[in-house]
């Protein structure tokens, strides 16, 4: 071994040009060099003999090229464009095949965060182009390993290049000296196909930072490549010659979203002239659960309470740096400026996606865009779970997610989403009628369903009982006996049923959930102009914060004092050992066709499993 | 079992409305009946056992579903669409999940055809508006059957419908009656989301004919997906209430190329003013290797003799149907009309791609477009083998095939592409370069190189035997001394070689090949301007039928009386079992920068792998 093998190698490879014959002696045997065996173990035993078919015509005619180890005596080269392909947090030399990209436990490639998060503390100062050390750590490292003589990095030129259909897609910054902010250039990009790397004599690595600029999407798998090739000088009028190309594919890590199942971290509400009481619950119920809140103040919501609909809480994950991601609905109602001027900062990442030529709708606004906790469907794993967004179908030609989200959504691969029914509901979102909640057993949480079947059901058992007259909403008149009385209500509650029915169908399917992993909650909807809404406050509805609910609180009947509908929630659900806070949002929220889970926003806690390890 | 039972079902499931129980009689169990679990037997010894928990409030609020089988006196119903799931050729019922398409050996998922042949033969009456019995025959059947009391289907919708994003890329026709070409009905495509079924009293199956219209490409991943949904009739103002939907979905049958491996069917060949004796070898070739001949006259030709380069032949297969389709170059020299007004017929299908806003190269002619013959990489298996086309990387900026086309070819996914450096050349084809050979062994082929060292190598050999005089070309003044001697020569081909030797590292690691699946055929090259190109007729530009090789005739040095190149190549492929005819191709393809193989064209007999047996 000569000191110029890399400290790592354990291993070479060597050819030569047609007229070389190349011989391994490796202890005891020799053997002409066979290509496409495995490599040559780098130790003591081994040597490297080179002998000519013929003289050479010319200097340099001929030529053998050594990866991994150079022993020869007049021409010796080692190229590789590193990255972190094992997935440890750091940029590595690797043997294996940094062309391939693979999923799974067993899988390999480099991992690429898109930047998307603002890492210049002073808004008015925001600008892509300044890059600061806190971009440097967003970004993913890329080695180039150049050893040999500095004769051969004379005579030739090294290239760092990109397709372009890669370009748009990253930025690459070569680090030169120390980490100084002018000391980095930004050396490919889009307009940037190609670099000439300059090596100064006996450098053996050369320092990039990687960073990613776009999600994948409909039109981007989220892999890129890069390259290095070594090209001949030409000669007289010849082009350059490529000599050898390395190559090493990132994966642009995707937008990841948490379900109710994850640690809550931070709650957001907004503060309205007429909700004091409500953002006081919300607040006792995150100081119970030991999270942070966020109070969203008038002059930036503007009157707009729904934050759940402006924004949904995700993150972005590589092995070397994690951090959340709000993705900014294209809803835009008055909240539209609230997660750009205020969730957006360093380590806290922004997405959006608008529609080019599609109207946007309500069921664009994300209270119709939730995550299932992890599921196995049929022995199919879905360890961070599967994205639920409602749908028009099987209703032709209703309303449904804009395509530029349902893209993104479906792009992202690791949550594959499943498209429920939610159209026949007035404001069309799906968390009006499901919700999930952490619980003890196989799975680790149960689906909650509203169901007009339970309601009455419940309300017969009472009628039976002798609360016929026990009151709705306590001061008006609606009492047990007139709504089990009432026809119209019986045939809309009836109509109702059939579409969380055949939700619930698809969520069996789609899930792999049997009967036992669903609750149903008692619930009553009314349906005008042919769309649905609650009819007392929708307890599904509600702020999932670990093992404490805040439910909307639904005014039912008084039975002994208590009201029968949350008597019956209870029984449901605190066995499971949950706790549950019913929460007034009655003409704060629930008059204006939203409650608490509209109200509110939860960032959570990142999954402890990696996406990279999972199948999609 | 009662007889509504469909004949082939073995089990059934089973379910209520909330106020309804349901137990099953299981000989000698009784049990309530469990969700989720495998279907329940449908054998002698089970029996449904229904009883309501409280007496109806209203006709019809609680309702059973059986599926795949009723028994229930009071309500009955089996709603099912069925297509050719199990690739067996027909249409069948089938337990499994119609909703997923799964890839490999024991993947299940239903395949339809772009039907994108004219079985019209009478091309001046040819539109696709009318339907024919062999257009039928083209398609996939898709059946949709209803079984139970005409009373269910009284009062309630059949719909059959697809979503926005797939009405583009299928056509659906309603059979009724008889095979009579007025009765079939276009019910389902662009503008036309959804039919209603009219379901006759008793009829248990409707079949309905589907035909593709879409290849997979950049946008269209190639599954498209079909719906029937039983609706409630609306209950005064209410809407329609979806109660079952059944779903299956089809992946388009990709287009597949073949490689010169496979046998050959027919050869194409443009008749010029000039090439008598050029089409008259063509021609014997061709009934040594008993195939068909089709010479393309001057009058379709106008005098565009490429005919390599205006079409590539592949096929399309799906269990019931194989058919070749010719896929047609954006190249549009003058043969342009050719592949649409010539081969396109019944039961011969085309597809062509025409870049919207780039400019097409040379690359774009599918000289420029080969495809190996099947391989297995680390492990990995292509049995269709891998497409190779020729690019501008890893030179920067050059040409490139147009994105058009390669979206396309990378679309099909069941010959991966490799995209191989050709831009070095004038012409810029890797027809060029290389081809590949039926051979023993474990490939079952060897790949051909160009190879400028193994030139120089016999020369120099000649040389040292006392041939230096002897000259190529025969008439000219060029002899092997000159050709040694020549220092811009000897630049130009170490140039070339290196080109190519950057391409066979490509081709070893891509297609798992090591130095003994390849053979360097003797070959020089001169540069012009930059550009490369054959210095004597190129002999790797062959044209392959089975064991009979047609070489462009390389006029090399005579030794002994004999071509020193003949001999060399028929020395490297004769023992392989190949038979070497050497062609005249010099003064009427060669100094027009093409040969033997740009100058013909290939229809070859489709795989007997199925495409749906691998996993891409």
């Amino acid at each position: 071994q000569q000191k110029s093998a890399p400290k790592d190698a354990t291993s070479f490879d060597v050819r030569g040009t047609p007229d070389v014959d190349v011989y391994i002696v490796h202890n005891p045997q020799v053997a002409k060099v066979p290509t496409c065996v495995p490599r040559w173990p780098l130790d003591v035993g081994v040597e490297v003999v080179v002998t000519m078919k013929a003289p050479s015509d010319a200097v340099n005619d001929n030529k053998v090229i050594l990866s991994w180890r150079g022993t020869h005596p007049w021409k010796t080269q080692y190229i590789s464009l590193d990255a972190d392909t094992t997935r440890s947090g750091a940029a590595k030399r690797k043997t294996a095949d940094k062309v391939k990209w693979t999923w799974g436990p067993d899988g390999q490639g480099a991992i690429l965060l898109v930047n998307c998060d603002r890492d210049d503390p002073n808004p008015t100062l925001f600008s892509f182009g300044l890059l600061l050390p806190s971009d440097l750590r967003d970004m993913s490292c890329m080695i180039l390993r150049t050893q040999g003589p500095d004769a051969i990095f004379d005579d030739h030129k090294l290239v760092l290049h990109i397709s372009v259909s890669d370009a748009d897609k990253v930025g690459v910054f070569h680090a030169r000296g120390d980490d100084i902010l002018h000391q980095y250039e930004h050396v490919l990009g889009s307009d940037e196909l190609s670099y000439i790397v300059d090596r100064p004599s006996g450098q053996e690595e050369d320092t990039f930072y990687v960073e990613g600029l776009a999600f994948p999407d409909a039109d981007f798998t989220g892999l890129v490549s890069f390259h290095v090739t070594l090209l001949d000088v030409p000669v007289e009028n010849l082009p350059e010659t490529p000599i050898f190309t390395d190559t090493v594919v990132f994966h642009m890590a995707p937008w990841i979203m948490t379900p109710n199942t994850q640690r809550p971290q931070e709650v957001f509400v907004c503060s309205m002239s007429d909700n004091a009481d409500f953002v006081e619950a919300v607040s006792e119920l995150t100081r119970k659960a030991r999270c942070k809140l966020t109070v969203c103040p008038e002059v930036e919501n503007r009157n707009d309470r729904w934050i759940q609909d402006e924004m949904e809480f995700g993150y972005v994950q590589a092995p070397h740096k994690t951090f959340p991601v709000v993705f900014d609905s294209p809803r835009d109602g008055k909240l539209q400026d609230f997660p750009f001027k205020s969730i957006l900062g360093p380590d806290f990442g922004y997405v959006t996606r608008e529609p080019s030529n599609e109207k946007v709708s309500s069921l664009d606004s994300f209270g119709n865009l939730e995550v299932s906790p992890p599921v196995t469907v049929k022995g199919k794993e879905y360890p961070l779970g599967r994205i639920l967004i409602g749908s028009s179908f099987p209703r032709i030609g209703g309303r449904r997610m804009t395509k530029a989200v349902r893209d993104f959504l479906y792009a992202q691969k690791v949550q594959a989403p499943v498209e429920l029914y939610s159209d026949w509901l007035s404001v069309g979102h799906v968390d009006e009628f499901l919700s999930f909640v952490p619980a003890p057993g196989r799975q680790g949480f149960q689906l909650l369903l509203a169901s007009p079947s339970a309601c009455y059901k419940l309300f017969r058992e009472k009628q039976e009982e002798g609360y016929g007259e026990a009151r709705l909403f306590e001061v008006t008149t609606t009492t047990i006996d007139e709504i089990l009385a009432n026809e119209t209500l019986r045939r809309e509650n009836d109509y109702v049923q059939s579409c969380i029915d055949w939700n619930r169908d698809i969520l069996k399917q789609e899930l792999g959930l049997s009967e036992k992993d669903i609750i149903d909650l008692p619930q009553l909807f009314t349906v005008i102009k042919k769309e649905a809404s609650a009819f007392f406050p929708d307890m599904v509805n509600m702020i999932v914060l670990g093992k404490h609910l805040g439910i909307p609180k639904p005014f039912g009947p008084m039975v002994d004092g208590r009201c029968c509908l949350e008597e019956k929630v209870r029984s449901l659900l605190e066995p499971l050992g949950l706790t549950c806070t019913f929460i007034n949002d009655f003409f704060t929220y629930h008059t204006l066709l939203g409650e608490v889970h509209c109200g509110t926003n939860v960032r959570r806690k990142p999954f402890s499993f990696k996406w990279w390890n999972m199948i999609p």
